[in-house]
């Protein structure tokens, strides 16, 4: 397929070197595999990454997690540093407990603004961060305005479900997870290697 | 949300344990780093780990090729195989070549089938496996009668557009990804880190 003539000035290798801002949502799996499987390319290129967890369960991305860890300390490829949103920081909100995780989940956002100054990663992952988002933790005018104006070449990658409509507009790729069968519908339950 | 009641007989455990059949398909970008992401959590797991990669440029799985290498050889998690469907081997249809292309494709099932009665791997990825499906190169009716009856413990994940239905119909777990907007329709072209 021919690429679209474009007149914007800019050489291909210019056009290469554009910083990205991708989002993976939609209701099927494979949002968060796909930005971690995106950050193994990050990896080899010799990126530092920045993981961003906004999850519950420590044990939803332990296998991530780890290999992230093994390939950031192995001599090769880029450096892996992981955030935790919080210790035991939840996406689902329990009774009385909602004012500590949007306090997290904002303390959370306030490090990424500051990484993004200081250009601390190259490539970020903020995985979940649609939740906060939705929930009105983390405002959403702060966060388009923060990444239309980051300096520098980063990459970023969202994911989670219910992407707002003024983040898709903003990103540069955006992929929508469709679920056209998922295992738990007949009953299987979630299994380790596969779920984690 | 409670899981749906079920019937089988089965403790949850033994649920935990059925073997998955995993395919990624659509349009839409994710399909093949969600399943080097799922890899990550097998990797986790100590599972061994074939990949069988039924694409063209040396350079599109690069980034995944060298982190998996890098994980298979750490002291840590499962090991790592990588295949390449022939020396060159191609999903792009050239003038007079189609042949070989078809042959080495043909080659490539027939190993994943050894391996699979072997219980060679316990996850396998099977990149960008439509195309040759779809172009009637691999029977398809072998392919399902394979994986219906695989033994073992052994999960599959098959990625490439335009599944073949039987195909979609046959697996647990079907994820469509689904083009929001991709870069290169504003002319953005692939870049390092992001595409391979």
């Amino acid at each position: 397929m021919a690429q679209p003539v474009t007149d914007d000035g800019l050489t291909t290798r210019q056009r290469r070197l554009r910083p990205v801002l991708m989002v993976h949502t939609g209701p099927g799996k494979g949002k968060s595999t796909a930005a971690f499987g995106t950050a193994l390319r990050a990896w080899h290129q010799g990126w530092s990454i920045g993981v961003f967890q906004f999850v519950k369960s420590t044990k939803w991305r332990t296998g991530e997690e780890h290999a992230l860890r093994v390939l950031g300390e192995s001599s090769e490829g880029g450096s892996v540093t992981w955030h935790k949103m919080g210790d035991g920081w939840s996406w689902i909100r329990r009774p009385g407990t909602e004012d500590d995780h949007a306090a997290n989940a904002r303390e959370g956002w306030e490090q990424i603004k500051r990484d993004l100054a200081a250009e601390t990663y190259r490539f970020y992952v903020l995985d979940e961060f649609t939740y906060p988002l939705t929930w009105g933790w983390i405002d959403l005018d702060d966060v388009l305005d923060t990444l239309a104006n980051r300096p520098g070449n980063q990459h970023v990658v969202i994911t989670g479900r219910d992407a707002p409509a003024r983040l898709i507009e903003a990103a540069d790729l955006v992929t929508e997870m469709g679920k056209v069968r998922h295992p738990m519908d007949a009953g299987q339950r979630g299994q380790p290697g596969i779920e984690w």
